[in-house]
């Protein structure tokens, strides 16, 4: 029997009638003959609020409370969706994250899945049950509630996949599938029938916000079948698959990422080891650095300016104050006022002219290039935050016309 | 080390000041060397408004899906108990239901427990932690989601207080003991320094709404020390012991109870066994049956008329209806405009005044009794709802009087 893995957003199960709009969705699924897990998010704000009103007790609590509490979120949302197929008359059982068998590590509000013990959701399916767990959450060896941190539903739904070797892992979001650029931003991008993993990932990472990079990576790996499709319609979304058919276009999408903080550290001594030090640090505090660029050495002395998410941008700032003297720099700015716009797409490494293209963009639109950062299928730029929108629309103009 | 269990209800915990209010009660019970565990239920109206939220998608949801739904109240109001804590420079870790141990039967809505496994709780004690419970949550054996009922919080403090010999239980709640009536009914009303188990559990069972009944069972059943004490004022509350000192009034408390219905099936054959089989078809669907009332015989038929709780009323007829041939009742009537008003106190067994001047007091103010009951400890009797107030009024100003 083929297993498909349906995944849900907060988005489309906001309110009562978006939990029955994706339940006739999980019905439509089971009635083909399909086993199948659904995950799901917190409902609409739920998670928000809930932040909100710790913020309210203690502003500063601890990532281990947080997860306790906002955890109560999905637990709300699985109730109602099974609720839901009940009442339609289909035999559905909520799991929370300890009872889909989630072992994560132990890195509060951003852990791992070391694996999932599939034992009870292996029983429910052989039951016929429809399985709806609350994504987003774990516990680690020590029976403490964990949670994957932002985004981290899409996670739980491609580990399951994963695990129980799915045929699909169907996303249901309030989107149809992935552009060429953010149709809100630019109303010209269009959708795209299919995307390859690595595509997909440059996407995820830089902000695209259709799928979690996690996600997309896991899925990568194991080879699970993705497809991102709007939750309210139903119509084809985007496949993201090892090989996707070639499209006309050379680049598959535009994203832009507006949370991120540009850090230099200034005057650091020309001398080897210095870069390790510096990023085993905040490789310490499972901070990722993005862009890198390291000036010359000059008076021996060099600079070092690299991006980190916006969230972790003040606690790279504070380590890195307090290792001053270790490291050896004599000043730190930070910016956080800076958005990384880049380009996708397979096969671009072997034609240099994108590059070119993509800047020329950018300078006729008068927009100043602070960093650049390439891959074999992205190349991104650091610009101001002011200029985001209309580098996203420059860049997305100059690949529309025909290569 | 001594160990002390607080328990706070939803009101004590409804807001953001209430939360800090209680982790500043706690935090000063720590500080005076105790070990503590605290339990603690779901904020003010939140199991009403997750219920509310289950109707709109399913006015007929399953009880295991109702039981996932509304534990996520308490799994809110712990972790935001704890951060307070946290704030405040205390070490406190919440912990849901299935965290702490609490191993139920398999009757969702409504569960037994049967068993704590303490390893966690006393893990944590050990390491000097303020443990924070979710109150009126466990799992069955299947690791399924269990609530133990309404008021279910004050039975989880009572038994990890029993499972862990614990010093005295402490409930918090927004009244600051118990009275000799409703204080909101009867003005006159006297707070109690303390009342033997048995009379707390007349009260309780007769819906003084203090303390969940089957809490005050198992304290007695353990020799669990309660005290019941309010959570905004530092005062003496009311201690729940095996011996209360004598006090100077004979009764203990007048309560009534609104929420019953009275059942009456009639023309049943006047032949042995009819009763056993009545209430063991009651039984075995878990309604419990209150006052009874069987007429004598008479052209070989008689009537059973019987109360049970509100909720229960409308399966309990259903299940009659069901078996009408089987019982050969030839009609059934219901009604629940009726409420039940009591009067608690040991040692009223051995005065049979009480009982007169009790039915003197209502037949004064004109009330008509349907049904009576007395037990060594109570004298119970079910009147007109609308009475009720002025009933519980009445029999209250006739034993202020000095006996």
């Amino acid at each position: 029997m083929a297993l498909i893995v349906m995944k849900f957003g907060g988005s489309s199960v906001r309110d009562a009638q978006r939990v029955q709009n994706a339940a006739a969705r999980i019905a439509a699924e089971h009635d083909k003959g399909s086993d199948v897990i659904v995950v799901v998010s917190a409902q609409g704000d739920t998670t928000d609020d809930l932040i909100a009103k710790a913020a309210e007790v203690n502003p500063a609590a601890s990532p281990r409370d947080m997860d306790f509490l906002v955890t109560a979120g999905e637990q709300v949302s699985a109730a109602l969706l099974t609720m839901a197929l009940g009442k339609m008359g289909y035999r559905a059982v909520p799991l929370t994250g300890w009872q889909a068998g989630f072992i994560t590590d132990s890195n509060h509000g951003r852990a791992r899945i070391r694996r999932i013990e599939t034992e009870r959701l292996e029983n429910e399916i052989s039951k016929k049950n429809i399985v709806i767990v609350t994504g987003f959450q774990g516990v680690n060896r020590y029976d403490d509630i964990t949670t994957l941190g932002r985004g981290g539903s899409d996670t739980s739904a491609v580990a399951i996949a994963a695990s129980l070797k799915a045929e699909k892992c169907r996303i249901f979001t309030d989107v149809d599938g992935v552009y060429t650029a953010d149709p809100r931003l630019v109303p010209t991008a269009q959708k795209l029938e299919a995307i390859t993993y690595d595509e997909m990932l440059e996407l995820a990472t830089l902000g695209a916000q259709v799928l979690h990079n996690r996600s997309v990576e896991m899925a990568k790996k194991y080879n699970v079948p993705l497809e991102v499709l709007s939750s309210l319609e139903d119509k084809p979304g985007t496949v993201v698959k090892e090989v996707a058919k070639m499209e006309k276009m050379l680049i598959k999408g535009v994203a832009k990422d507006d949370r991120i903080m540009r850090i230099s550290i200034v005057g650091v001594p020309d001398q080897p080891g210095i870069a390790y030090k510096l990023f085993s640090l905040l490789s310490s505090l499972k901070i990722n650095v993005d862009i890198i660029l390291q000036s010359i050495g000059r008076d021996g002395t060099k600079d070092i300016t690299f991006t980190v998410a916006l969230e972790d941008g003040m606690a790279a700032v504070q380590a890195l104050e307090e290792r001053k003297e270790s490291l050896g720099f004599t000043k730190m700015v930070w910016d956080d006022n800076v958005s990384k716009v880049s380009i996708v797409g397979a096969g671009m490494e072997s034609n240099p002219g994108v590059a070119a293209k993509m800047f020329e963009a950018l300078a006729e639109a008068n927009i100043n290039i602070q960093m650049i950062s390439t891959s074999e299928i992205k190349i991104s730029v650091l610009i101001e935050k002011a200029s985001s929108a209309a580098a996203v629309n420059a860049v997305h103009a100059a690949f529309e016309a025909p290569q």
